[in-house]
């Protein structure tokens, strides 16, 4: 008999059990890779800048032409040109010279510096007055200071941003490798269920987990496959579970919360492969089970939405990351609670919160709901998690509330 | 001459000068409305649940047939059935008797509270024996304590998350108005840019801002149009400025860092509309311009790519979050800085950052780099502001990372 696991447990068995799948990496266009996870580093190929570039709008000239100048006595160089944008230098400086040079511009050869254009005056006579001394290096951007040669710009299991998208342009890398999108099945079950198009009967309800579910995988990245609503019946089930774990990466099932179905999905998944975990030591989401066929996660949520929600959250998304090799990054703010929240359960308690922001901070508000009602989740910005060893959160007591 | 503004000052006028879009919303099934802005408030038209449900499987009950009862002394209650899921429960408690009910099964007329099986015996000859009293309402919900018609579930603004597609399904809800995406054109100028599929000549580098901002735009929610890139030449910008305003909703042009085309685009501008802003006082963007044509906001960015993508997060963002009456919520990270980060310009100043987890919490590690260089941007996990009044961040201070 498989024992109730921590919040803790459960993360380390994810990493023990599965494995990033081998097979997985598709080429994409660049403009296409927003918000997909990168299966390769990726290195730069070429130079970036390709050449000297300053960053100022100015002249371009030798440092040690105009050391010891100033406003009094400034440098006197001769002109000796223009470099304009999208061109080469064109020329070598001689002695004693500068070269006009816009932001972005190709510093000339032997020039080591750009003096900006407010430091200078054009005495109109083919020679400009330097008033403040360049030094070696001043307001340029070397060749390759950005990027060189097998740089690495980005890491495998990156999330790609849209400054990421940026960097891809900068180095021309036009087609690049990412984890193809994870199919996800999400199978409801229950008696009470009805599609949310139908208007339920007596004692039925409409069946919120398989859209909750679809749209946070959506929202996570994989693609959802929405094997529908199967009735409390075992066979069902199994005809079920089995087409889902042939056509798909992970099975999420919900529901089933009565005692008869959950002991038929655990012998469902032990007949299929291997039952790994039969309970989770959180409220809500105790009665969620996990196994795998092979390498394919099978999960079993519970049929209350939001224990449903709170469990895919915390421990289905980290699973799924872990086949696509994602780095998973999960930031908090900080906020104060509004006012105290209990908890007493031997267990770790998830609250959904609203967050409020005002001059003195960000507060906290503890969505106060029956268990399992959904409106506790629509419109909360975040959740609290108060760990199995806290009596609650007092009142003022400063929280981190997880955001996704 | 317009003055450079402060940050505030230009959040405070894009609120002045910008109204939501009127002629904005559109219909969409609610499992398509994920990321969404909701164009009005959501209210049920029905109960949710219809009927009164146990949240345990047990027995359904008088509360006050079992007071008094205990382990020794069990109340004896007549089994006068049991409730089906999906069903009705079809019956009419008599006195002294209870009904079988599973965790979400409809209460019967009469019973008032759920004892949970733990606390129950069932003695095998059609009694039950009850071990714990119960209360009136215990493990109940109530016929519309989720939801009950009138009640707003989901408010106008809101970005809708995985959770909120739950709740429309809970109400059967299943077209929703949201606002249309905005069209969004993008225009890169500058002579030295080649599109990003092209290998950059001699003094010509790739034009990273269109991809950034068009990742950008996608990201947000928008939809980034994307008009090319336009060599330093007013009649051609002219040409393609009004082309993007009667197409687009806005209009985001970026580069043309060299004075003569900056004038340019604010004597386009001025022709077209108003002149709203010349210059923000913020490090890097400083050289930002923004007007409006009408309603539709033309703004000109920096060509630096993070320049760009610092001044679109922290003000054009904003500013379309505005058209489309979209509550823009973002949350800092807290962590402390690995290294002090000098500023001291009487400008906000803006740092990548990279966010690094550890035992003792999130540690930011700011990533130093020339202005202007892209891989500052690939791969940071957020960004530092810093305040125009403090002279940087010291190492081990506390500070809030943005992360979007």
């Amino acid at each position: 008999m498989l024992q109730v696991k921590t919040p803790e447990e459960v993360l380390a068995l994810i990493k023990k059990e599965f494995t990033p799948l081998s097979d997985c990496t598709e080429l994409v266009p660049f403009t296409g890779a927003l918000g997909r996870v990168l299966a390769e580093d990726i290195a730069a190929e070429e130079y970036v800048p390709d050449f000297d570039r300053s960053t100022v709008d100015g002249y371009a000239c030798r440092a040690s032409d105009t050391f010891g100048c100033s406003d009094a006595i400034p440098a006197i160089l001769n002109l000796a040109g223009e470099v304009r944008m999208g061109s080469a230098a064109g020329i070598k400086l001689p002695r004693d010279s500068c070269v006009y040079v816009p932001t972005g511009g190709a510093i000339p050869e032997g020039a080591d510096c750009a003096v900006m254009l407010e430091y200078t005056e054009d005495y109109g006579d083919g020679t400009i007055g330097i008033m403040k001394p360049g030094a070696p290096g001043m307001n340029l951007i070397y060749r390759g200071d950005d990027v060189f040669p097998g740089k690495v710009v980005l890491k495998a299991g990156r999330l790609l941003t849209p400054q990421d998208i940026g960097a891809l342009a900068a180095i021309g890398r036009m087609q690049v490798p990412v984890q193809r999108k994870l199919r996800v099945a999400v199978i409801s079950t229950g008696d009470e269920l009805v599609p949310p198009e139908q208007d339920p009967g007596p004692g039925q309800v409409r069946d919120v987990n398989s859209p909750l579910l679809c749209a946070l995988l959506e929202d996570f990245g994989a693609e959802p496959v929405h094997f529908g609503i199967v009735v409390d019946d075992k066979d069902l089930l199994r005809e079920k579970m089995e087409a889902a774990v042939r056509e798909c990466d992970a099975v999420i099932l919900s529901g089933g919360s009565s005692v008869g179905v959950k002991d038929a999905a655990c012998q469902i998944i032990e007949s299929m492969g291997t039952l790994l975990l039969h309970g989770i030591a959180i409220k809500p989401g105790k009665p969620t089970i996990m196994g795998k066929a092979g390498n394919k996660p099978l999960v079993g949520l519970p049929g209350h939405p939001v224990a449903a929600f709170f469990v895919a959250k915390l421990f289905v998304l980290p699973l799924l990351a872990r086949l696509e090799g994602r780095e998973l990054h999960r930031y908090p703010a900080r906020a104060r609670m509004t006012e105290s929240l209990n908890a007493n359960h031997g267990r770790m308690q998830v609250n959904a919160c609203r967050l409020i922001s005002s001059d003195t901070g960000l507060t906290a508000v503890p969505v106060r709901s029956k268990s399992g009602l959904i409106t506790q989740l629509a419109g909360a910005d975040g959740y609290l998690i108060i760990e199995r060893d806290r009596e609650g959160l007092d009142k003022g007591a400063e929280v981190e509330v997880c955001l996704d």
